[in-house]
């Protein structure tokens, strides 16, 4: 079934890997209804085996929830899902015809605008780069999520993609970084700065050191060196490190964050006086504590590729998996990676 | 003036940087008359110029407060203070004779069990190197502190002592870890692991995957990989990484707790319902999250040192820099470099 050629021109098409994540479609598939409904200029192809997911969407329609939504959300068939924890290697040897394999062949074909996947991480890099292959001019790939800060958020890039990078590829991921969490022609350009262990030029070891000195060179409003407590006081709108300290600083502050939220809970739960005040202070509590909250943050980036795809997190409820759908929308309108490919051309950063 | 000749045998003497941190003498002489009022057994050099220390001292004297207290707190005059971000070079060229160096040199002629400061890390590094000397067989140092956990807390290592790392070296920061959170004989010996970016066995980089492959052939209580968000839930009691990805972790949690706290206070003064609810919640509310208070876990001891040397926060204030003198007490209490020596020697762990 070729369900691109039937767009509409002017839709927007996402390709969505139905099984990716610790819930597959019964999160997948509510959560590309979900934004449907609200965006009606988008249709979502959803790969997976129609045995799955043909059940459930025959479900959706005799609820009629979602009325004409249902049109704009096609199967693509896939063969077989591949492991949560599928390795880079069984993902290029299996991995042909599954359903992470299809989504991203359609972008490669042209059939999608944009992939999702809350599959392995390992495996969408794999499949990523060997089915859409990378940007020229660009050496790594790098995952990057929104954190929230006092300015709003920051986006953290890598999160994992290149565990170990060299300087040209710290000022690689900090360009492609500007270009993700900005738009075309934004009159305030993102405010770039690298991570270190302090703020003043002789800090750190020789990679950053020398990002440093490179992209003090570039026209992109690059701030210098942060440090870790600067990174949720909103110093930076951008900032960017090797992808094992991004994944250690992201999952521990997610952890961090769990443990704070449960000392919350149980103190406002100790005690009489504890509870009416927890009762009372509640709603206002749970507004200024929201963007905390991980859900709406779902939808990082692969940035690198020829082509858009978002991870989500493995196990992103409905909410957060319509969130990453609606990051690939705006990496997509953004032309995150013809935008990356012009910069890099222009600024001659190669490896 | 040979202040430790006149140390009554059996005392314990701590030498105390006065100089060092953003507040000098006006932090840490209260912060050690605080800690010699709790400990008959202490006895504290204070380290720095004594036309700052003597009319500070002369005003405890007079106050009465700490009565006896003042006869175990001795200057050991020092020439000038470093920087408070001295460089290492500067702290080698210029150091001679500076409070820190004093304090330093105090340890290493035996005449103190301990050194604290609150001064430059960088400077402390390489003067502590210079002056003590690597323990045989360590071939890099380490901090290391205390972070809350759901199991109390657990001890992360390094804080950025040592930026990049062997896998050696790694596994000597986990052998000091082991040693320095435990007692000489505990019966349960702390659960050690390596901070990656997955569980498994192939994740990382060949580093942490070299240095997980030695440790387990160790006879430690070695719990193989853990995750960031593993970090606060308490799976291990010691975490090792390399000095470039602890320090960020350590300070993006410090912004992390610091912006929570914000926008809980900030939450509990919106609107009359918010504000009595917080005044009703309060007390439990504080008691639960008193374990993020940053000076709780002041205090981090620089490993492989042949004495111990602890570093306290720059800007910590009088509670703070107290517990930083506790934890240097408790680090020789429990013989740490001379069990680090044993330990190494026993394992042959070398470069």
């Amino acid at each position: 079934m070729n369900a691109a050629d039937q767009t509409v021109p002017g839709e927007f098409v996402v390709a969505l890997d139905a099984h990716g994540g610790d819930f597959g479609p019964v999160v997948t598939v509510p959560a590309a209804l979900q934004v449907l409904s609200t965006h009606p200029g988008l249709k979502i192809l959803l790969s997976g085996t129609t045995d799955q997911l043909n059940p459930l969407l025959d479900k959706h329609a005799a609820s009629g929830q979602y009325g004409q939504c249902l049109e704009r959300l096609e199967v693509c068939e896939a063969s077989h899902a591949l492991a949560p924890d599928a390795r880079p290697v069984a993902a290029l040897r299996r991995g042909k015809g599954s359903s992470l394999w299809l989504a991203l062949e359609l972008v490669a074909e042209g059939r999608a605008g944009a992939c999702v996947s809350a599959g392995s991480t390992a495996a969408l890099l794999a499949l990523g780069v060997k089915l859409l292959g990378m940007l020229p001019g660009i050496e790594r790939p790098a995952l990057m999520s929104p954190i929230p800060s006092a300015s709003g958020h920051t986006y953290l890039l890598d999160l994992g993609a290149t565990l170990n990078v060299s300087a040209n590829q710290l000022v690689q991921f900090a360009i492609m970084g500007a270009v993700a969490c900005s738009d075309k022609c934004s009159a305030n350009p993102a405010r770039v700065a690298l991570l270190n262990v302090g703020h003043e030029d002789g800090k750190g070891d020789t990679v950053v050191r020398e990002a440093h000195a490179m992209l003090r060179e570039l026209p992109i409003n690059y701030r210098g060196f942060i440090e870790g407590h600067d990174l949720f006081a909103g110093k930076a709108d951008v900032a960017v490190c090797d992808g094992f300290t991004g994944n250690l600083i992201l999952k521990s502050g997610e952890g961090l964050a769990a443990m704070f939220f449960q000392h919350l809970e149980s103190a406002l739960g100790q005690g009489a006086l504890a509870r009416v005040g927890g009762m009372l202070a509640g709603r206002s509590l749970k507004r200024a504590l929201a963007r905390f909250e991980p859900a709406k943050h779902n939808g990082a980036p692969l940035l690198g590729l020829q082509g858009v795809v978002v991870k989500s997190h493995g196990n992103a409820g409905r909410k957060a998996m319509a969130n990453a759908i609606l990051e690939a929308v705006k990496a997509s309108e953004r032309l995150v990676p013809q935008r990356i490919e012009t910069m890099i051309n222009e600024y001659s950063i190669e490896g």
